[in-house]
């Protein structure tokens, strides 16, 4: 049976990000991240898996890989996936999607970045899952390549831990990092 | 700093598992798999990362590919992936790698199996920390296409509670699945 549902949506951002050397740029979207993190996203309960990129010869690729998934020859040989990639909705930016999103709960969801680099965190995964469980709408944003840009960080309302394991070594997939992120704010205990 | 070293290992089968009408089958090794889990596997202090497939042409495939990003070209654009991907064994069967375990550890290691049906549990992931906290050694075995075959399963000593975000959708990627639970027994809290 399924819990309530909660008010949660995650973003994966191309767009403002950062390259190896700490310089914006572009990412490319990847067909396997929209369809790990939308598992996770649709496993969790997410309402909404934003995929921002302004560059519009991806949009209209990844527009027909999800058709296939969703209604095409993909959703008969296997429908859980476009159960999974029905909840992608292909953006160009990041104001488009924070308009949507306010437009949707009625209210400005409680924006959280999320960063590899230790030190940054401002909020931590227990205070976002309370505030989740009591009806806050969150929007989670996810980097691409070496993560998001500093103008994105200072736009979010706050930051979630790095995820750490035993050490140093800060270098999760954004799978990877999405699918535990998911299970600390909405795994069940 | 790193936290002191704990006794764990994680499998990922690629036969004996079985495919989406139960059958047993072998599957291909995927690229991306050795990638995210073996991130995974670094960020949580895995000791060894066994790649179980009997495909000599397999092994052979992706022992260059590991070769790449170990030693090669790979690693001197991103010493990182060589990092995680040294954790990398790639074993012909899972009585091999039992062996290889029990002799490396001085013991036999604690096997885990995982599972996506919920129902299957007979070990809870506090317990399994607290084993491994105290020192015992563990070995995590996850399954490729449509999970670990029965006859994996039976040779277990356990098995590990399915992951449930909010309902029933049960078809997180393989990769997502290591996360998490790399993530529940070692995650920092």
């Amino acid at each position: 049976m399924d819990k309530p549902p909660v008010k949660i949506d995650i973003a994966l951002v191309h767009y403002p990000v950062v390259n190896k050397n700490g310089e914006t740029i572009g990412s490319s979207v990847t067909n396997l991240d929209l369809h790990d993190m939308g598992r996770a996203a649709r496993t969790f309960g997410v309402n909404c898996f934003w995929v921002v990129t302004p560059f519009r010869d991806q949009q209209a690729l990844f527009a027909e890989v999800l058709e296939h998934w969703r209604s095409g020859h993909g959703a008969r040989y296997n429908d859980k996936r476009g159960e999974a990639l029905r909840l992608v909705e292909i953006v160009d930016d990041i104001d488009f999607m924070l308009a949507a999103s306010t437009e949707k709960w009625g209210r400005p969801p409680l924006v959280l970045a999320t960063c590899a680099r230790p030190g940054m965190a401002t909020i931590g995964y227990d205070e976002a899952r309370q505030r989740l469980a009591a009806g806050e709408p969150l929007l989670v944003l996810f980097g691409t390549a070496w993560g998001l840009a500093p103008e994105v960080l200072e736009r979010a309302s706050g930051t979630l831990p790095a995820i750490t394991g035993c050490g140093e070594y800060n270098h999760l997939s954004v799978r990877s990092a999405a699918a535990i992120i998911l299970d600390r704010l909405q795994g069940e205990r």
